[in-house]
């Protein structure tokens, strides 16, 4: 059988446009001689919808897609992914469903059985598990239809208690009692740079186990925070990886499973590119996806804002990223000399803009105030604040949405201030550690100098008191990183990270600053996730406790 | 059988301040002649402790805790709430669980069934459902346990799909096939006051259905966000509320099974009244949990935040709230003798601060980027924020906690300045609708005048443009009041919400909004709950989204 995987970019609610999208993909298919085109899980409102599904209006605008791709479909099959009402009287409103699409009607139907409910995983709010198991027939062939996590009853150990099998059932242990001659999977996978093995050892432990070829057929682009990578695969019966489809863009592809041919895979590509490739695409789907096209923001002549305009041009061309510089009276003339020759790299306009009238203004007017006060962190609060009202000012003035240049690293110790330099409508950085923010700086400078050196080699300052360095409060970014991604990525109690090789010092400190600052992240920009663990709605902590 | 309700009120995490009450009650208890004392739903960790449950160190002081409750229950019993570690192989890392306690140790364990995964609630992302169903045996006597959401395989509708019933299992239907002599519900359950009744509507259904008595035992306080309002009861097996616990405070009552005696229930309270109760429980533990004393807030002379320093003097003193009057060039003398006369009424402190000053500044800064431009919503913002960089600073320099004045129909439309009147550590009117806030304020006035008459009844505005009035950009408050609820709360279709007798042109206008502001929403402070649908963690939209 020829199988299409369509492994397309969907906007959450967009119906008609996702649609068109999957109509070209089956004329395509169908042009190329494909029986079957498959698209990706719940591809007709795009993943996730969040609770949109709790909509009885957005649900109907789901069923009549469904059922206009499904009068597209002659001559040829599609699976497609979409919410589903729960026909039975007990029970959630909504399943989430895969239906098998051909001769112009639904032919079957069948729901996910495995609901991921942790980390940025939400589908137990909203649909009710699948309890039974078919396959779908076709031209003489059995397909096992899954859905993303139905393959995930056992998962690679990341939590604390050490349990892998996190659900009671085996969704392929039951469909291999009917002898399928083919799976296939529709999902929605988010990139995680330090989880992505999983995925294909997971897939491969399954077709190699059960001895049956899967398609894997992925969503790719971001949804706000989430970027899915794309990379859909086929792997034979024997857990061979045979096709791979491109990684963070949409691609199509026609698997003859009677002929399958010399393998087709992707240039491996390092960490760090994999990292700056997502953070492209998180930052060019929320723009065009919003119907916005320009950027703004603070340039300091730092790394972080370096990187983000690094970014960000990247994502939406020179043309449509603007800069402000706003030295202060603690700035070094270093600071606005490295601000400018980035905004010349990239070819960007900047602007220069005073803070510290505005600042003085404030101080004088809060002067019998703080009479007899000792000047801190009050008042570094106040420059940080002054520049995010002026960016503010540009970006309601002109219509560019500001990013936030916030690091990871920062974000979980509160080195930042809120209403400040934590504004922002997208954090660039929010979910990458300040190691790697240098890292990425020097791939960007892989073939000559975009990010300013000075920048990349200074010491990282906030610039809010004079000769400020991050080291004045912080552990070296070296130390930092790592008991961060020990605590927040794998979970370490404070014993463990103390066995690291840290003092325990040190690791409470941290670990303190990390906990006394949620009340800060709750009010964060939305940070596009690139690891396994990032500060947003994957990671809820409760604010008011003692712990 | 004698048996204490013990209603407390838990800081999330502390193990030894928990643990130490429940030591009181249970002596109390035994001092009473009680066989056993009851708390509620993860009494031991306090309710929720949402992403904490994935630390092995936190669950491990969880079981110690209940240990150390378990070796003082001799010659008493208790049943706690706390998690447990699934032993099985198989199937998520916890239980949410009830523990039976008697003679020094852990007599049995009984698990949650039901783990509501909707609207606030999000127990499947942590625990593992219980399908084992037997009674605890002691004193002769058989007593089924049950926790919160078990007693709800049945709902009232409230959702666009018409379905009732949640679940396909009924733990009461399992449970009455062993005969118990009485049901027990460990119970977390926010208030929210346009729902309330239902929760007794289901006890005294349950109970007269299976012909048996039910303690229901709740916990009280506020964490973070939600509101827990007590008012525990116990209910005949004819479905009669017996016995009623006070709303909104720790209460403790002993309910001898075998002579029951009159009839001790609470004085019903007004819809206003009670969420009022609600809103200074809210801020006061936000505070006394988090060991803050103090708070501070913007007075503009306006309604909201007139309302907002009232609350907060009822719940933190008058000495512990302090107010900063900020006028503009755009506020009129009566806004800043409005603001005056409410300080002085509540006997807060306040300053006045100017603000002028700074925004000509920026302005000024911005000048030559501006150039040519009208001024419009940038220059507006520019003030708000001022003020919002003004009343950080005396929290950042002094200490006390901002709170926010935003309410909900605000919210709701996205009126009010992101990094400006958005800001705060609290929102304490953001679940409150603006009619509502005319409502409590007169409620406030009901003994004198608090609230200055001139700031309820002037017409609202933001005074950043000169004569600006809410209403020039929103429809009066009555009718935007009733459509958003039934969008928000109701969660009804733009075309049911018309047929309620607004214009379509209304609706549409005001849907939209609601919709175009959710990443202001996402960046706002953590909101009090007070009704079935806040903003906040229990509405999730997508961000990016054609819809």
């Amino acid at each position: 059988m020829k199988v299409a995987i369509a492994q397309l970019n969907y906007i959450i609610g967009d119906f008609e446009g996702n649609a068109n999208k999957m109509f070209a993909s089956i004329e395509k298919a169908k042009l190329q001689g494909a029986d079957l085109v498959v698209f990706s899980e719940l591809s007709v409102t795009g993943y996730y919808p969040h609770d949109l599904l709790e909509k009885k209006e957005f649900i109907q605008k789901a069923e009549t897609a469904v059922q206009n791709i499904a009068k597209k479909c002659i001559g040829i099959a599609a699976i497609v992914g979409a919410p589903r009402v729960n026909q039975s009287e007990r029970g959630k409103t909504l399943f989430n469903s895969a239906f098998f699409l051909t001769d112009g009607k639904i032919q079957s139907v069948y729901n996910k059985t495995l609901l991921p409910t942790y980390d940025i995983f939400d589908e137990y709010r909203h649909f009710e598990p699948n309890t039974e198991f078919q396959v779908a027939e076709y031209k003489g062939e059995k397909i096992a239809l899954t859905i993303c996590e139905d393959l995930w009853d056992e998962q690679p150990t990341a939590n604390e208690f050490g349990k892998d099998k996190l659900y009671k059932v085996s969704p392929m242990e039951e469909l291999s009692k009917l002898s399928p001659d083919f799976v296939v999977n529709i999902s929605a996978s988010p990139f995680s740079y330090n989880q992505e093995g999983w995925r294909k050892d997971i897939l491969v432990s399954k077709a190699k186990n059960y001895n049956t070829p899967i398609f894997y057929v992925n969503q790719t682009g971001a949804q706000t925070e989430l970027i899915f990578d794309g990379g859909s695969v086929f792997i034979n019966g024997k857990g061979e990886i045979c096709k791979e489809l491109k990684y963070f863009e949409e691609d199509f592809l026609i698997v003859d499973t009677q002929n399958i041919g010399k393998p087709e895979l992707q240039q491996p590509a390092g960490y760090i590119e994999k990292i700056y490739n997502a953070l492209v695409v998180g930052i060019r789907d929320y723009f065009h996806k919003m119907g916005f096209k320009q950027a703004v923001l603070g340039l300091s002549g730092g790394i972080d804002s370096a990187l983000t305009a690094a970014l960000a041009v990247k994502a939406l061309g020179p043309e449509n990223v603007r800069g402000v510089l706003m030295p202060s009276k603690y700035s070094s003339q270093h600071s606005v000399d490295d601000a400018r020759e980035l905004a010349e790299n990239l070819g960007i306009r900047y602007d220069i803009v005073e803070i510290q009238p505005a600042v003085d203004q404030f101080e004088k007017s809060l002067a019998p105030l703080f009479e007899g006060t000792t000047p801190g962190v009050a008042e570094e609060n106040i420059q940080a604040r002054s520049r995010g009202i002026l960016v503010m000012a540009v970006s309601n003035k002109f219509g560019p949405i500001l990013l936030n240049t916030t690091n990871k690293s920062e974000s979980a110790v509160g080195y930042g201030t809120l209403y400040g330099d934590m504004n922002g409508g997208l954090a660039v950085l929010g979910d990458v550690y300040k190691m790697d923010v240098f890292k990425m700086s020097r791939f960007i400078n892989r073939n000559g100098e975009i990010i300013p050196e000075n920048s990349i080699t200074k010491p990282p300052s906030a610039e809010l008191r004079p000769d400020q360095k991050d080291t004045d409060s912080l552990p070296a970014y070296e130390d930092l990183d790592q008991i961060l991604f020990a605590f927040i990525e794998q979970n370490k109690p404070p014993g463990e990270i103390i066995a690291m090789g840290f003092s325990e010092e040190v690791v409470t400190r941290v670990i303190r600053m990390v906990n006394m600052n949620e009340y800060k992240r709750f009010q964060a920009a939305p940070i596009l996730r690139i690891s396994s663990k990032a500060f947003g709605f994957g990671r809820k902590m409760p604010l008011v406790a003692k712990y």
